[in-house]
């Protein structure tokens, strides 16, 4: 089952906000609903918002009525650039605009823009699913029987088109028929955790306990924990990844107890160019702790930091599972390496 | 204003587990309501507990109706044991019990035991106020204007008769004048951050932002942080440091980034017996981690964990406030001897 698709003229996601509540599909046709979206997180995970992003700039040409191509290309430039600022820390979301607006360029009418911008949407989008099963299977050697695996947030099939990466790992695993178990971190504030990677793995059968965030320190000094699998949002040349906030503190705790820590993301997360003091981290409505499921959990008024994303440094990292492999230390030559092979 | 106190045959605690949505007095009148008070944590915090369990005994002789001083003392043993177990990671709880054994040992008659274990539940919380302040007086040095102060849990007023240990050195700290501002962390799963320390720090005017647990390495790595003031609910000869859930994890991440970890915790919070893989940590109820203000947060009948404390081993520890000052690695040499210096 896909988290995203088209059909008719709209373009239907599961809203990941509701999970596990209630399985609800939103009806998106304007790339203004496609924004509000990724902006509330009802669709989240750095893959899946970059396709959403494609499928937003494709409705943006079905709705336009006129038949003035140069006009219709502003309109997409204009809104490329608010669905950019949508969610700044991922990297999909740029990586997939720009794909599109490259199709952009290319095309000459109206009829021609549609049709190639709705063809880029469903290329990435199926890619998205091909490119997760390759992270999978490459990142099975890493998984051993019996292998406890600690992961953070929601990286599975609601993060991504269908599948998923560092949860897409675990799923293989599962299915290949190795013997192994998950804790998994409630992930506060928004509980993409307890909410969602729960549901999956209930769903995929996989045995797997709930920890809050507080416990791995816990989990990792009790020698619970064999290894930690988690997502990206973004990865640097240098090999720093911005993920979920909390990813950070679970790769010093796995460094200080020696616990191998890998990442899992397809080539499209990587960032070549940004510095890791320039990445930027979004601070969302500190409401979010503040609150929980809509209850005030502290006393009126009082202030809250809300990062999203952390970052963790290279040093701090074991290998990066990607569609072309495991990537090893140093980064800064095992990453090009990756982009040369993928240019080629 | 105490936290507990007794007045006409009565003892009133300030309900925790229901701050700061309303505040509400427990009106306890016989042991077994303090055991399922302490147990159902609305009366917590370890030398709060030590203090609540001297009382219950009292009431226990209060309550006797007979005039038989041997069926008495039975009956308070026999209180003592199921009191014991109410909550078995703290020190106080036990150590305030023993004390008031001894007097139970000493009383002759009905209305002796009665006044004597009265008394000496006085004399606990007394002391227990009296040893906060000295706490705060020493830790005081540690504190210089402008710090940033993280800290965990809640360890004021409202987990101790009044004041506080850790919280009581912050307190302190800004009624001397020193510009201080505190990252109070939520502290899942049951909130004595965000619900109880906000409270308190927000009565007492100190500027605080509160965060998740799991932004702990974000503001660390940010340098957001100059030092680490925790509480404990049992200390070891060895220094090993038994204290709320994710302490171990502040610990670990304080160390990697080079920031000062500090705990406060009176001599009646130590145990110079038990070996640190002998420390019983509780286990509680799963619900407590699947829920959240008792709203399902996952998927109906998810597995957890939801161990209530960790260990913190010595080497993450910078030093250890107590009334007779402030004990200093190697914590094998320090603390033995600041309970010599107590014998005399």
């Amino acid at each position: 089952m896909r988290s995203i698709f088209f059909k008719n003229r709209v373009v239907y996601a599961l809203d990941s906000s509701r999970l596990p509540y209630s399985e609800k599909w939103l009806r998106l046709t304007s790339v203004r609903q496609v924004i509000s979206a990724i902006r509330k997180m009802q669709i989240r995970g750095a893959p899946l918002i970059g396709v959403a992003a494609a499928y937003g700039l494709a409705l943006e040409a079905l709705r336009y009525r006129g038949s003035d191509a140069e006009k219709l290309k502003n309109r997409i430039l204009k809104a490329a650039e608010e669905l950019r600022l949508a969610r700044p820390t991922g990297r999909n979301l740029s990586w997939a605009i720009d794909r599109c607006l490259r199709v952009v360029e290319e095309a000459r009418t109206v009829s021609d823009l549609r049709k190639r911008l709705l063809e880029e949407a469903g290329r990435i989008a199926d890619e998205d699913v091909e490119t997760n099963l390759r992270i999978a299977r490459n990142g099975l050697e890493l998984i051993r029987d019996g292998d406890r695996i600690l992961t953070h947030c929601n990286t599975g099939g609601l993060g991504t088109v269908e599948y998923g990466t560092a949860l897409g790992i675990i799923r293989l695993a599962w299915e290949e028929g190795r013997r192994i178990s998950v804790l998994a971190t409630e992930t506060r504030p928004l509980l993409q955790g307890a909410r969602l990677t729960a549901w999956e793995l209930r769903k995929y059968g996989v045995p797997f306990k709930l920890i809050c965030d507080s416990m791995a320190g816990y989990v990792m000094s009790r020698s619970m924990v064999d290894k930690v699998l988690v997502g990206a949002d973004r990865v640097l040349a240098t090999g720093h990844v911005a993920n979920k906030i909390g990813t950070l503190t679970l790769a010093v705790l796995a460094k200080h107890y020696g616990v191998s820590f890998y990442v899992a993301a397809p080539l499209s997360t990587f960032d070549l160019a940004t510095k890791p003091q320039d990445i930027p981290i979004e601070e969302r409505d500190p409401s979010e702790v503040t609150c929980f499921l809509g209850r005030l959990v502290t006393v009126e008024g009082v202030e809250a930091i809300n990062p999203a994303f952390d970052v963790t440094p290279p040093e701090l990292i074991s290998g990066i599972v990607t569609e072309k492999g495991i990537l090893q230390p140093p980064y800064e030559n095992s990453i090009p390496k990756a982009f040369s092979e993928n240019d080629r």
